[in-house]
Protein backbone atom coordinates (compact mmCIF):
# COMPACT_ATOMS: atom_id res chain seq x y z
CA UNK A 1 0.00 0.00 0.00
CA UNK A 2 1.05 3.47 -0.70
CA UNK A 3 0.17 6.30 1.23
CA UNK A 4 0.67 9.62 -0.77
CA UNK A 5 1.61 12.56 2.00
CA UNK A 6 1.73 15.66 -1.01
CA UNK A 7 -1.99 16.69 -0.25
CA UNK A 8 -2.19 20.22 1.76
CA UNK A 9 -4.46 17.75 4.84
CA UNK A 10 -2.23 14.51 4.71
CA UNK A 11 -0.49 16.32 7.99
CA UNK A 12 -2.49 14.30 10.72
CA UNK A 13 -2.15 11.44 8.60
CA UNK A 14 1.74 11.42 8.27
CA UNK A 15 1.98 12.13 12.16
CA UNK A 16 0.44 9.17 13.04
CA UNK A 17 2.26 7.43 10.44
CA UNK A 18 5.68 8.54 10.97
CA UNK A 19 5.72 8.34 14.66
CA UNK A 20 4.90 4.58 14.79
CA UNK A 21 6.69 4.13 11.75
CA UNK A 22 10.16 5.72 12.45
CA UNK A 23 11.19 4.09 15.83
CA UNK A 24 12.62 3.56 18.42
CA UNK A 25 13.44 7.13 18.92
CA UNK A 26 15.85 8.95 21.62
CA UNK A 27 14.20 11.42 23.89
CA UNK A 28 15.22 14.74 24.70
CA UNK A 29 14.13 16.23 28.28
CA UNK A 30 14.57 19.73 27.75
CA UNK A 31 15.37 22.30 30.01
CA UNK A 32 15.05 25.49 28.59
CA UNK A 33 14.62 29.22 30.13
CA UNK A 34 12.95 32.34 28.70
CA UNK A 35 14.39 36.00 29.62
CA UNK A 36 13.26 36.59 32.74
CA UNK A 37 15.35 33.52 34.15
CA UNK A 38 12.14 30.78 34.26
CA UNK A 39 12.94 27.45 33.73
CA UNK A 40 10.67 25.22 31.68
CA UNK A 41 11.08 21.21 31.34
CA UNK A 42 9.41 19.04 28.59
CA UNK A 43 10.33 15.89 26.81
CA UNK A 44 10.68 15.70 22.94
CA UNK A 45 11.26 12.50 20.73
CA UNK A 46 12.15 14.26 17.56
CA UNK A 47 15.58 14.37 18.35
CA UNK A 48 19.18 12.36 17.59
CA UNK A 49 22.77 13.52 17.30
CA UNK A 50 23.75 14.30 13.56
CA UNK A 51 27.42 14.75 13.92
CA UNK A 52 30.36 15.11 16.01
CA UNK A 53 32.09 17.24 14.06
CA UNK A 54 31.55 19.90 15.77
CA UNK A 55 29.07 17.84 18.41
CA UNK A 56 25.28 18.27 16.58
CA UNK A 57 21.78 17.58 17.68
CA UNK A 58 18.57 18.12 15.85
CA UNK A 59 15.40 19.23 17.93
CA UNK A 60 11.74 19.18 15.72
CA UNK A 61 9.43 21.39 17.96
CA UNK A 62 5.89 21.82 16.80
CA UNK A 63 3.75 25.08 17.39
CA UNK A 64 1.58 25.58 20.13
CA UNK A 65 -0.81 27.52 18.02
CA UNK A 66 -0.78 27.98 13.98
CA UNK A 67 2.39 30.50 14.11
CA UNK A 68 3.63 30.70 17.59
CA UNK A 69 5.85 27.73 18.76
CA UNK A 70 5.59 25.39 21.63
CA UNK A 71 6.81 27.21 25.09
CA UNK A 72 10.43 25.28 24.71
CA UNK A 73 11.30 26.57 20.76
CA UNK A 74 10.60 30.24 22.00
CA UNK A 75 13.14 30.31 25.15
CA UNK A 76 15.83 28.39 23.06
CA UNK A 77 15.16 31.44 20.83
CA UNK A 78 15.27 33.91 23.52
CA UNK A 79 18.25 32.62 25.27
CA UNK A 80 20.28 30.92 22.66
CA UNK A 81 21.14 27.65 25.01
CA UNK A 82 19.28 24.49 26.33
CA UNK A 83 19.87 21.67 28.59
CA UNK A 84 19.01 17.82 27.23
CA UNK A 85 18.44 15.47 29.81
CA UNK A 86 18.68 11.80 28.75
CA UNK A 87 15.89 9.80 29.84
CA UNK A 88 16.36 6.20 32.23
CA UNK A 89 13.05 3.93 32.93
CA UNK A 90 13.53 4.95 36.33
CA UNK A 91 12.34 8.97 34.95
CA UNK A 92 9.50 7.50 32.39
CA UNK A 93 6.63 8.24 34.59
CA UNK A 94 8.22 12.02 35.74
CA UNK A 95 9.13 12.45 32.25
CA UNK A 96 5.76 12.15 31.33
CA UNK A 97 4.04 14.09 33.75
CA UNK A 98 5.82 17.20 32.21
CA UNK A 99 4.75 16.49 29.01
CA UNK A 100 0.80 17.69 30.52
CA UNK A 101 -0.03 21.00 29.26
CA UNK A 102 1.02 23.06 32.17
CA UNK A 103 0.30 27.15 32.10
CA UNK A 104 3.19 29.40 32.56
CA UNK A 105 4.19 30.02 35.40
CA UNK A 106 3.91 26.36 37.09
CA UNK A 107 7.00 24.40 37.54
CA UNK A 108 6.86 21.10 35.59
CA UNK A 109 10.18 20.83 37.43
CA UNK A 110 8.73 21.28 41.28
CA UNK A 111 5.31 19.52 39.90
CA UNK A 112 7.46 16.23 39.41
CA UNK A 113 9.83 16.58 42.00
CA UNK A 114 12.28 17.20 40.06
CA UNK A 115 15.64 19.80 41.29
CA UNK A 116 17.83 21.77 39.10
CA UNK A 117 21.92 21.39 38.63
CA UNK A 118 24.11 24.08 37.64
CA UNK A 119 25.45 23.30 34.21
CA UNK A 120 28.79 24.54 33.55
CA UNK A 121 29.12 26.29 29.80
CA UNK A 122 25.72 27.30 29.99
CA UNK A 123 23.26 29.34 32.41
CA UNK A 124 20.91 27.00 32.14
CA UNK A 125 20.52 23.97 34.48
CA UNK A 126 20.13 20.70 34.01
CA UNK A 127 18.15 17.91 35.52
CA UNK A 128 20.03 16.82 39.25
CA UNK A 129 18.15 13.10 38.51
CA UNK A 130 19.08 12.47 35.32
CA UNK A 131 22.59 10.34 35.05
CA UNK A 132 23.70 12.24 31.38
CA UNK A 133 22.62 15.32 30.19
CA UNK A 134 24.11 17.28 27.05
CA UNK A 135 24.69 21.06 27.34
CA UNK A 136 23.97 22.57 24.26
CA UNK A 137 24.07 26.55 22.25
CA UNK A 138 21.62 27.24 19.69
CA UNK A 139 23.74 26.75 16.32
CA UNK A 140 20.25 27.73 14.22
CA UNK A 141 16.46 27.47 14.53
CA UNK A 142 15.16 26.77 11.03
CA UNK A 143 10.90 27.30 10.25
CA UNK A 144 9.54 24.46 7.58
CA UNK A 145 6.28 24.89 7.59
CA UNK A 146 4.82 24.45 10.94
CA UNK A 147 7.83 22.88 11.84
CA UNK A 148 10.39 24.27 14.12
CA UNK A 149 14.15 22.31 13.81
CA UNK A 150 16.56 23.54 16.55
CA UNK A 151 20.07 22.65 15.78
CA UNK A 152 22.53 22.62 18.56
CA UNK A 153 25.89 22.04 19.64
CA UNK A 154 26.68 20.32 22.13
CA UNK A 155 29.34 21.92 24.21
CA UNK A 156 29.97 20.33 27.40
CA UNK A 157 28.53 16.30 28.72
CA UNK A 158 27.70 15.54 32.25
CA UNK A 159 27.48 12.15 33.45
CA UNK A 160 27.12 10.45 36.79
CA UNK A 161 29.93 8.64 38.41
CA UNK A 162 27.54 5.76 38.71
CA UNK A 163 27.39 5.32 34.52
CA UNK A 164 31.30 6.28 34.12
CA UNK A 165 34.42 4.75 34.66
CA UNK A 166 37.98 6.10 34.48
CA UNK A 167 38.85 5.33 31.06
CA UNK A 168 35.48 7.23 30.39
CA UNK A 169 33.53 4.86 29.28
CA UNK A 170 29.98 4.26 29.67
CA UNK A 171 28.32 1.31 32.02
CA UNK A 172 24.88 -0.01 32.70
CA UNK A 173 23.14 2.84 31.11
CA UNK A 174 20.24 2.18 29.41
CA UNK A 175 17.55 4.78 28.54
CA UNK A 176 14.18 4.06 27.22
CA UNK A 177 13.05 4.87 23.50
CA UNK A 178 9.76 6.49 22.07
CA UNK A 179 7.40 4.16 20.55
CA UNK A 180 4.01 5.00 18.25
CA UNK A 181 1.32 6.55 19.49
CA UNK A 182 -0.35 7.62 21.61
CA UNK A 183 1.93 6.65 24.56
CA UNK A 184 4.67 3.28 24.59
CA UNK A 185 8.06 3.13 25.00
CA UNK A 186 10.41 0.37 25.02
CA UNK A 187 13.19 -0.68 27.37
CA UNK A 188 17.26 -1.26 25.67
CA UNK A 189 17.75 -3.80 27.60
CA UNK A 190 16.79 -6.68 25.01
CA UNK A 191 20.23 -6.01 22.86
CA UNK A 192 22.50 -7.89 19.83
CA UNK A 193 25.40 -7.30 18.67
CA UNK A 194 26.35 -7.27 14.54
CA UNK A 195 29.91 -6.97 14.04
CA UNK A 196 30.67 -4.74 11.59
CA UNK A 197 32.28 -6.23 8.39
CA UNK A 198 35.16 -4.75 6.05
CA UNK A 199 34.51 -5.14 2.17
CA UNK A 200 37.35 -8.24 1.76
CA UNK A 201 34.90 -9.94 4.06
CA UNK A 202 31.99 -9.75 1.56
CA UNK A 203 34.14 -10.37 -0.57
CA UNK A 204 35.13 -13.34 0.86
CA UNK A 205 32.02 -14.82 1.28
CA UNK A 206 31.25 -14.42 -2.39
CA UNK A 207 33.66 -16.31 -3.59
CA UNK A 208 33.03 -18.79 -0.99
CA UNK A 209 29.53 -19.15 -2.69
CA UNK A 210 28.02 -17.60 -0.22
CA UNK A 211 26.17 -14.25 -1.41
CA UNK A 212 23.64 -14.43 1.14
CA UNK A 213 24.63 -13.06 4.72
CA UNK A 214 23.07 -15.70 7.26
CA UNK A 215 24.00 -14.27 10.96
CA UNK B 1 31.78 14.57 35.65
CA UNK B 2 31.34 17.42 32.98
CA UNK B 3 33.80 16.83 29.72
CA UNK B 4 34.20 19.99 27.85
CA UNK B 5 33.38 19.71 23.59
CA UNK B 6 34.88 22.92 22.82
CA UNK B 7 38.46 22.22 22.41
CA UNK B 8 38.73 21.53 18.32
CA UNK B 9 40.26 18.11 18.78
CA UNK B 10 36.91 16.69 21.23
CA UNK B 11 35.29 15.22 17.53
CA UNK B 12 36.41 11.31 18.14
CA UNK B 13 35.38 12.12 21.94
CA UNK B 14 32.26 13.57 21.16
CA UNK B 15 31.74 11.06 18.70
CA UNK B 16 32.01 8.13 20.73
CA UNK B 17 30.40 9.88 23.82
CA UNK B 18 27.28 10.72 21.79
CA UNK B 19 26.63 7.74 19.95
CA UNK B 20 26.55 5.80 23.33
CA UNK B 21 24.41 8.25 25.15
CA UNK B 22 21.54 9.05 22.62
CA UNK B 23 19.96 5.73 22.29
CA UNK B 24 17.87 4.02 20.98
CA UNK B 25 18.69 5.70 17.60
CA UNK B 26 15.89 4.85 14.68
CA UNK B 27 18.06 3.16 11.44
CA UNK B 28 17.51 4.79 7.92
CA UNK B 29 18.43 2.45 5.33
CA UNK B 30 18.91 5.01 2.89
CA UNK B 31 18.38 3.81 -1.25
CA UNK B 32 20.09 6.95 -3.94
CA UNK B 33 20.79 7.26 -7.05
CA UNK B 34 23.83 8.93 -8.77
CA UNK B 35 22.77 11.08 -12.10
CA UNK B 36 23.44 8.06 -14.29
CA UNK B 37 21.20 5.99 -12.17
CA UNK B 38 23.57 3.58 -10.14
CA UNK B 39 22.09 2.59 -6.96
CA UNK B 40 23.49 2.75 -3.54
CA UNK B 41 22.14 1.49 -0.81
CA UNK B 42 23.54 2.24 3.07
CA UNK B 43 22.43 2.68 6.94
CA UNK B 44 22.53 5.56 8.93
CA UNK B 45 21.09 5.95 12.68
CA UNK B 46 21.72 9.74 12.76
CA UNK B 47 18.47 10.23 11.58
CA UNK B 48 14.39 11.03 12.69
CA UNK B 49 11.29 12.52 11.94
CA UNK B 50 11.44 15.98 12.78
CA UNK B 51 8.30 17.31 12.18
CA UNK B 52 4.99 16.75 10.11
CA UNK B 53 3.39 19.65 8.83
CA UNK B 54 4.74 19.23 5.88
CA UNK B 55 6.54 15.78 6.95
CA UNK B 56 10.35 16.27 7.30
CA UNK B 57 13.04 13.82 8.20
CA UNK B 58 16.80 14.64 8.86
CA UNK B 59 19.47 12.35 8.11
CA UNK B 60 23.09 12.78 9.77
CA UNK B 61 25.76 12.10 7.09
CA UNK B 62 29.71 12.58 7.46
CA UNK B 63 32.08 13.35 4.72
CA UNK B 64 34.20 9.92 3.57
CA UNK B 65 37.05 12.16 3.50
CA UNK B 66 37.82 16.02 4.73
CA UNK B 67 35.46 17.88 2.28
CA UNK B 68 33.94 15.29 0.71
CA UNK B 69 30.75 13.87 1.63
CA UNK B 70 29.63 10.49 1.43
CA UNK B 71 28.26 8.79 -1.28
CA UNK B 72 24.86 8.68 -0.20
CA UNK B 73 25.07 12.67 0.35
CA UNK B 74 26.45 13.30 -2.82
CA UNK B 75 23.88 11.29 -4.23
CA UNK B 76 21.15 12.86 -2.82
CA UNK B 77 22.94 16.23 -3.72
CA UNK B 78 22.44 14.98 -7.44
CA UNK B 79 19.15 13.80 -8.08
CA UNK B 80 16.85 15.64 -4.76
CA UNK B 81 15.51 12.24 -3.98
CA UNK B 82 16.14 9.15 -1.70
CA UNK B 83 14.04 6.55 -0.20
CA UNK B 84 14.24 5.61 3.58
CA UNK B 85 13.54 1.60 4.21
CA UNK B 86 13.36 0.72 7.78
CA UNK B 87 14.84 -1.99 9.23
CA UNK B 88 13.11 -5.29 11.35
CA UNK B 89 15.29 -7.47 12.98
CA UNK B 90 15.03 -9.99 10.01
CA UNK B 91 16.88 -7.80 7.87
CA UNK B 92 19.96 -6.58 10.79
CA UNK B 93 22.70 -8.76 8.89
CA UNK B 94 21.87 -7.55 5.47
CA UNK B 95 21.82 -4.18 6.81
CA UNK B 96 25.07 -4.43 8.64
CA UNK B 97 26.37 -6.10 5.15
CA UNK B 98 25.43 -2.97 3.24
CA UNK B 99 27.69 -0.33 5.98
CA UNK B 100 30.71 -2.44 4.24
CA UNK B 101 33.02 -0.39 2.56
CA UNK B 102 31.99 -1.47 -0.98
CA UNK B 103 33.67 0.24 -3.75
CA UNK B 104 31.70 2.50 -6.37
CA UNK B 105 30.47 0.03 -8.55
CA UNK B 106 29.84 -2.91 -6.64
CA UNK B 107 26.46 -3.33 -6.06
CA UNK B 108 25.25 -3.53 -1.80
CA UNK B 109 21.66 -4.98 -2.89
CA UNK B 110 22.94 -7.62 -5.21
CA UNK B 111 26.08 -8.22 -2.66
CA UNK B 112 23.34 -8.23 0.46
CA UNK B 113 20.43 -10.73 -1.52
CA UNK B 114 18.21 -7.81 -1.78
CA UNK B 115 16.23 -6.19 -4.57
CA UNK B 116 15.07 -3.16 -5.67
CA UNK B 117 11.04 -2.00 -5.93
CA UNK B 118 9.62 0.58 -7.83
CA UNK B 119 8.72 3.83 -5.45
CA UNK B 120 5.51 5.79 -6.84
CA UNK B 121 6.23 9.46 -6.34
CA UNK B 122 10.65 9.50 -6.99
CA UNK B 123 12.21 7.72 -9.51
CA UNK B 124 14.52 6.40 -7.09
CA UNK B 125 13.30 2.56 -5.68
CA UNK B 126 12.70 1.05 -2.31
CA UNK B 127 13.84 -2.09 -0.75
CA UNK B 128 11.50 -4.84 -2.03
CA UNK B 129 12.60 -6.83 1.21
CA UNK B 130 12.08 -4.41 3.62
CA UNK B 131 8.23 -3.66 5.01
CA UNK B 132 8.19 -0.01 5.18
CA UNK B 133 9.93 2.79 3.20
CA UNK B 134 9.15 6.08 3.03
CA UNK B 135 10.13 7.63 -0.33
CA UNK B 136 11.60 11.57 0.02
CA UNK B 137 12.66 14.60 -1.93
CA UNK B 138 15.32 16.83 -0.99
CA UNK B 139 14.78 20.04 0.96
CA UNK B 140 18.24 21.21 1.25
CA UNK B 141 21.37 20.27 2.79
CA UNK B 142 22.96 21.81 5.44
CA UNK B 143 26.91 21.46 6.30
CA UNK B 144 27.79 22.36 9.51
CA UNK B 145 31.57 21.98 9.64
CA UNK B 146 32.24 18.41 8.52
CA UNK B 147 28.56 17.49 9.01
CA UNK B 148 26.01 16.60 6.23
CA UNK B 149 22.45 17.55 7.32
CA UNK B 150 20.07 16.51 4.83
CA UNK B 151 16.41 17.62 5.32
CA UNK B 152 13.89 15.43 3.40
CA UNK B 153 9.95 15.86 2.90
CA UNK B 154 8.34 12.41 2.94
CA UNK B 155 5.85 12.79 -0.18
CA UNK B 156 5.31 9.03 0.05
CA UNK B 157 4.73 5.84 2.40
CA UNK B 158 5.10 2.30 1.09
CA UNK B 159 3.45 -0.36 3.53
CA UNK B 160 3.67 -3.90 3.29
CA UNK B 161 -0.04 -5.34 3.23
CA UNK B 162 1.23 -7.77 5.99
CA UNK B 163 1.87 -4.69 8.82
CA UNK B 164 -1.41 -2.79 8.01
CA UNK B 165 -5.03 -3.32 8.22
CA UNK B 166 -7.79 -1.87 6.29
CA UNK B 167 -8.30 1.30 8.93
CA UNK B 168 -4.39 2.05 7.89
CA UNK B 169 -3.38 1.13 11.83
CA UNK B 170 0.19 -0.82 12.27
CA UNK B 171 0.62 -4.37 13.05
CA UNK B 172 3.15 -6.44 14.82
CA UNK B 173 5.67 -3.73 13.09
CA UNK B 174 9.07 -3.60 15.45
CA UNK B 175 12.07 -2.17 13.74
CA UNK B 176 15.37 -2.43 15.69
CA UNK B 177 17.32 0.56 17.30
CA UNK B 178 20.88 1.80 17.12
CA UNK B 179 22.81 1.61 20.40
CA UNK B 180 25.85 2.66 21.02
CA UNK B 181 29.55 1.39 19.54
CA UNK B 182 31.04 -0.30 18.11
CA UNK B 183 27.97 -2.84 17.21
CA UNK B 184 25.14 -3.07 19.18
CA UNK B 185 21.33 -3.16 18.74
CA UNK B 186 18.41 -3.32 20.77
CA UNK B 187 15.01 -5.26 19.71
CA UNK B 188 11.72 -2.95 20.55
CA UNK B 189 9.65 -5.77 21.72
CA UNK B 190 10.07 -4.97 25.87
CA UNK B 191 7.57 -2.54 26.09
CA UNK B 192 5.56 -0.45 28.18
CA UNK B 193 2.62 2.36 28.23
CA UNK B 194 2.37 5.42 29.91
CA UNK B 195 -0.73 7.22 29.21
CA UNK B 196 -0.41 11.00 29.17
CA UNK B 197 -1.61 12.81 31.55
CA UNK B 198 -3.27 16.57 31.48
CA UNK B 199 -2.61 19.41 33.78
CA UNK B 200 -5.87 18.93 35.73
CA UNK B 201 -4.72 15.53 36.13
CA UNK B 202 -1.38 17.08 37.54
CA UNK B 203 -3.13 19.60 39.99
CA UNK B 204 -5.86 16.77 41.28
CA UNK B 205 -2.84 14.80 42.34
CA UNK B 206 -1.36 18.11 44.07
CA UNK B 207 -4.16 18.70 45.69
CA UNK B 208 -4.43 15.38 47.15
CA UNK B 209 -1.07 15.56 48.98
CA UNK B 210 0.65 13.53 46.63
CA UNK B 211 3.25 15.77 44.35
CA UNK B 212 5.02 13.00 43.69
CA UNK B 213 4.33 10.53 40.80
CA UNK B 214 4.32 7.18 41.33
CA UNK B 215 3.63 4.82 38.07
Amino acid sequence: MHIDLRPADAGPRAYRLLTNLIVPRPIAWVCSRDAAGGLNLAPFSFFNVMGSDPPIVVLGVGDESPGKPKHTCRNIAATKEFAINLVTEDLAARMNLTAADFPEGHSEIAAAGLHPAPSTAIETPRLAESKAALECTLHEIQRIGGNNLIIGRVVSIYLADAIVDERMHLHGFFPIGRMGSPSWYARTTDRFEIPRITYAQVRAQETDGAPEIVK
